[in-house]
């Protein structure tokens, strides 16, 4: 897996990553497809918005269909028709914020799947061999994600976890030409705790970095801060992905600080919901005072749903429970996150990033 | 509007409509958009379809978005951004299965709306107006369907109005180049009725004439032959439509009587259901013997969905609820359909129609 820089605008960055699917231009949002599918949205609506790059969840994949079948038909992207990159998450997040009874030691942590009560261990060789079975294009290393607020004793007591889970990580994954395997910087929301996690990812040279532990209630003040500190201390050879982030402006922000890779559910989820992302702010299309309105949902849009579909009818579709309401408003969002990336490259390449408004 | 016939075998026949929004081959199915969408098919895959005429429910769009909200867009087409053909319902069949309190007496109907419980009027002037400011390129007149079973006495009653309020939609009827409306033949399972019905429509000289109240349970055998009687007496020179049929061995056999247009719920609700149309019978995708299967669902078909995913895949998003499981097996049953209708073409313009196997 190639990453190579090509703008520089302040700390912000342009680069081309450079995988077994194809380039990858970052900064890049990868869309969410938790079950193997990103929610409404299929392959040729990815395609033309430009998508290189979608992530997919372990935790989830691994509960259902389950690792056979996935594995029998030829890996994920065979399994779903994907014909591009794919970066797998390694389950650790979701099995603390999903699973039921969830205990942790220091080898790894047992829970109960939220699907059928199932006990289930995962670890950091489990973790890696499921991806690779799964065929990730971009494998995440198996660590332990804190919530907020913690303490700083308990905090260091799971970064001693996730650095001894990241070294066996490491060790269990088999490399192969075009795919990679990233880091997980943690660590909360103590610098110094940042920093050694940052000094223990380093040793083992991984393809990328990831600055896990944030987007979990720290507030926007504290995520600005820990990104820029954790992404200035991160090779420059290197992608950086600030993992769960978000929105809009907290994107600019964080490739500001010289992040490159993005992945969130606000763009999909908001859609199901029938929340609009515009380039005149954030539109609740349920309101009534839509219901009579011609006008598409972003004037300056030109997406299929803008060029096509008024207010009103997707204030009905939507408020109808018509499916094409969801498949709609996840289909604007996905081309305005995807025209935010774009319109963050163009000016990173034109040196005029601190004028961009988004 | 315009119908010719292009080619006959037996009694089936190839035509051609032409309405303001084009031509549409017939015999034709149209797929059912009750609240002006077909649920989860966006109008470019009923393009790539080749379907040129849906069907979409007065009663249905008079409450939700309500007449109002559609005038001002500039009616159906333009509000769903569908610019082929459109053939509403009247309401009639509607108001009597869906509305609560449904009061019946000669002049109108009076009911409440399913949604808010609102008392709501609907007679034959009222029904047409609304089908002219949605701007159906094909309306039906205004008409009562009887259940089955029912009583001669009752259904006889039924049909003096239905045959009033049939003269009256006519006389309501405001005529547009290139659009028309249809006669319903009422009369339920009582031949002589339904040739009452069939002069009583003729007098009116009708763009097409509807074959309803049928596919109410009376069992396959009846709607056969009614279905033939009735529509051995239409004038050769108009389409005939059956309302509401239904499945590919009803179609073939109606088709066989001459019929010409078709609409039915059956590929688009079934789709929802996780139940596909194929060319070895209908699959359960649901069952867990698809589980781990990597085969197409339809192995003589080539649609989207059957060229890009395994009865695997479909079966996990089925199961998991994921938005394109619906998506897909509604896509594919309508490609089925679409399919079933062009071989029946094709049969009939080779003289051929009674080796066809549906």
């Amino acid at each position: 897996m190639n990453f190579k820089l090509l703008s520089q605008d302040g700390k912000a960055r342009v680069g081309e990553l450079e995988t077994f699917y194809g380039k990858i231009e970052t900064p890049v949002f990868m869309p969410v497809g938790t079950l193997a599918s990103v929610k409404g949205i299929t392959k040729q609506t990815l395609e033309k918005l430009n998508y290189d790059i979608i992530l997919s969840n372990t935790y989830h994949l691994m509960l259902r269909p389950g690792l056979k079948i996935i594995k029998n038909i030829g890996g994920l992207n065979k399994f779903m028709s994907w014909n591009k990159s794919i970066l797998t998450d390694s389950g650790g997040f979701q099995v603390m914020s999903l699973g039921n009874n969830v205990q942790v030691d220091n080898e790894g942590v047992t829970f109960r799947s939220h699907i059928d009560g199932e006990l289930i261990r995962l670890n950091a060789e489990k973790a890696m061999d499921i991806q690779y079975n799964l065929g990730s294009t971009i494998s995440m290393i198996f660590d332990e994600c804190v919530p907020y607020p913690y303490s700083y004793y308990d905090t260091e007591e799971s970064l001693k976890r996730s650095v001894e889970w990241s070294k066996r990580s490491k060790k269990a994954y088999k490399r192969r030409e075009g795919y990679g395997v990233f880091g997980i910087v943690q660590g909360g929301m103590y610098k110094d705790l940042r920093e050694n996690s940052i000094r223990e990812n380093l040793e083992h040279d991984f393809d990328g970095y990831a600055i896990g532990g944030l987007a979990v209630g720290e507030g926007k003040d504290i995520l600005n801060d820990i990104t820029a500190f954790t992404s200035n201390l991160l090779p420059e050879n290197k992608p950086r992905y600030l993992m769960g982030v978000g929105y809009p402006e907290d994107i600019l922000n964080a490739v500001k600080h010289g992040v490159d890779m993005f992945d969130c559910v606000l763009p999909t989820r908001s859609g199901r919901t029938g929340l609009a992302f515009t380039s005149v702010g954030t539109i609740k299309i349920r309101n009534s005072k839509y219901s009579n309105d011609k006008t598409p949902l972003d004037p300056d849009c030109s997406c299929e749903v803008c060029s096509n579909y008024s207010k009103a009818y997707l204030h009905h579709l939507v408020k109808s429970s018509e499916i094409l309401g969801s498949v709609f408003l996840t289909q604007h969002n996905l081309s305005f996150y995807s025209n935010l990336m774009k319109n963050i490259r163009s000016a990173i390449k034109k040196n005029n990033l601190n004028n961009l408004k988004v």
